[in-house]
């Protein structure tokens, strides 16, 4: 496979947009990645979307993508791995770039998740689940998630005050970010103090509902070097599943699709966890970045909460994690997510990442999953000299 | 990109199958598939499905997929393009073992639709057409089809007469095809004499809702060759869009992204439509048969309805259509339509075509879309010596 880069990025805001479509969303941060890229055309383009059918009543998400993008008719294929369709539609685009068959391709991800109610909403996400184990006997993924955080805690001691750690660097992070839906801080008492969801999770220890897109373009590294100043290659990546039910797993206090996603990622970049200089890993709960940080390398088993309470994954600190402010204060529009990810990481990577850069920056790390973890991508990245 | 070959398929039954859910059908097919490959392990697997959420409740399908299967940790990965979705499940595999990533995937498709009843499943199905602009007004597919019928016989004179022949011969191709939905042949009067869907259309110029799945498991040239007597090559393949809504375009009795998938496939296989033998194509309605034969250059513009009535596309004709049985008489299962054609352009061109054998067949052509045209892909395949 020939070397692969991302020559543009482009990201619309996050939150409750009620003046944007589904169409309106992925239209936005394409035509941004286009311009950015500067790329003479697009040869194809990949669409991560988790369920614009439950969301939107809308399926067929390339043709329309392509449509509405005004690049018809270029072949135009939507990718879903659930929560993960992002990251997925990014490292498809990179197969289909590096086999050879493409120069230019566009990697988008879309969800216009308030076009229902709330119940409908953990309903349709509901079904990145197993429908016939969990989601129709009532496991919702706050649920799920909550066992995994008790099982965490029971094993490893994880702590209240960890989980908590975890919302508070994010929030701190997504402050600085003015695409993110929450762009605040909260103090540590406002996360034990909001409504409990599932036990141990409170809703402040929940990603929300969020409409939003986010695209990249990527190309040969040849190509790229001669249209833009500071390619970002990518150097690495891994894609692996596991059981789609939490209850078929041997230990649900483990990530192992994420541990062996990391495994080959690392392995094609030639580097280990301490060569990451900025990470953006998947938030969905507190408890999340917990388990995958200890998964990716970055805290040994067990660790992954006192990492973040000694403040080891903030800016400034041994590894920082979610500078965008992750899923959690960003925003999680499902299917955008793991294209959002990579669009921070590239603006880390060039030194464009502003009141949130990481200072020297040259690696970076995108983690993105699907459900309580049956399928994860993991992606490194590279800025060239 | 280094040469790719199909080395085994996988089929079920097609129809009404209320004792396999969304899950068995996938894996019914996609273990015959390996079993029938003698590939000694999977890389990685693509599975194309249209609407299991709306169908089914369930998402996530790739994680699904490779975890029913055993095959987890594999990465798995999802293809959605309405009733392309299988056509493009192939492509995805084809480039990723073209680009040297994986060696031997798997190419599944499936879709379980009597999960639901009739009006939601042509809801679900209508989520194929511009949402927005067509399927909230009430267009369904049937209706849309009507209008490309209705302007393709006011334009070219395609006749009530030339629809039937197109039905009365796939039955007759699927009356030799024990997978079959409908494995009987039926007499050119029960056509018009069929319940008025929506005018011109009757209900036997329509393709049923069927419960089903099929799979393929594809390697490089060079591999397939040590395991298996025939491997069949993916010589070329194309895939294009066109608008998603039918009143976007210019002509709604031309299928251009089908005629321009097909222009790619020819091009890189250096081919062109007089060297294929056998064609399975996207019959989702009568008249869709009509305009794909002409959009692949099987007869002239306007022709499509002509070389049906003159047998020319008939078992023993200049060039089998639909030997299967077609959409029509074979079923529809959405998501496994795709991977379908290519199983039975395989056993055609290995000669295991049993009693609907064209002989001597040595080069195939699939088509597959999703909506009205507004995705498309053509695929060929060219038996080795």
């Amino acid at each position: 496979m020939r070397p692969v880069a991302i020559i543009g990025t482009g990201i619309t805001k996050f939150g409750e947009l009620w003046e944007q479509s589904l169409r309106d969303l992925f239209t936005e941060a394409a035509l941004k990645a286009v311009e950015h890229s500067k790329a003479p055309r697009l040869d194809a383009l990949y669409v991560g979307c988790m369920a614009p059918g439950l969301f939107n009543g809308q399926e067929h998400l390339g043709a329309l993508a392509a449509d509405y993008l005004g690049m018809g008719p270029i072949p135009a294929t939507r990718v879903e791995s659930a929560c993960a369709s992002g990251g997925l539609a990014l490292l498809q685009a990179v197969i289909a770039v590096g086999s050879g068959v493409y120069d230019y391709v566009l990697a988008g991800g879309v969800e216009k998740m308030n076009d229902v109610s709330g119940g409908a909403a953990t309903l349709a996400l509901g079904t990145a689940a197993d429908g016939d184990y969990e989601l129709f006997f009532g496991a919702t993924f706050p649920s799920l998630y909550a066992l995994m955080a008790t099982a965490h805690m029971a094993r490893h001691g994880t702590t209240r005050e960890m989980l908590t750690a975890v919302a508070v660097k994010n929030h701190f992070h997504g402050s600085k970010n003015p695409n993110a839906q929450y762009p605040f801080e909260i103090k540590p008492a406002a996360v034990a103090d909001s409504p409990l969801v599932a036990e141990p999770l409170h809703l402040l220890d929940c990603s929300p509902i969020t409409d939003g897109a986010a695209a990249v373009v990527v190309a040969p590294l040849d190509l790229a070097k001669k249209l833009v100043k500071k390619p970002v290659v990518v150097s690495g990546f891994g894609h692996a599943t596991d059981t789609l039910a939490l209850h078929h797993r041997d230990d649900m206090t483990e990530l192992k699709a994420v541990a062996l996603a990391a495994r080959k990622a690392y392995g094609m970049a030639k580097l280990a966890p301490k060569d990451i200089h900025v990470a953006e890993v998947h938030d969905c709960f507190t408890i999340a970045e917990i388990m995958t940080c200890e998964a990716l390398g970055f805290a040994k088993p067990g660790e992954g909460g006192r990492i973040a309470l000694k403040g080891e994954t903030r800016l400034g600190g041994r590894i920082p994690v979610n500078t965008s402010g992750g899923l959690k204060a960003k925003g999680h529009p499902v299917g955008a997510t793991g294209v959002a990810q990579i669009v921070e990481l590239v603006a880390q990577l060039r030194g464009e990442a502003g009141a949130r850069q990481v200072k020297g920056a040259k690696v970076g790390l995108a983690q993105n999953m699907g459900g309580t973890g049956a399928s994860s991508t993991v992606t490194i990245l590279e800025v060239t000299k």
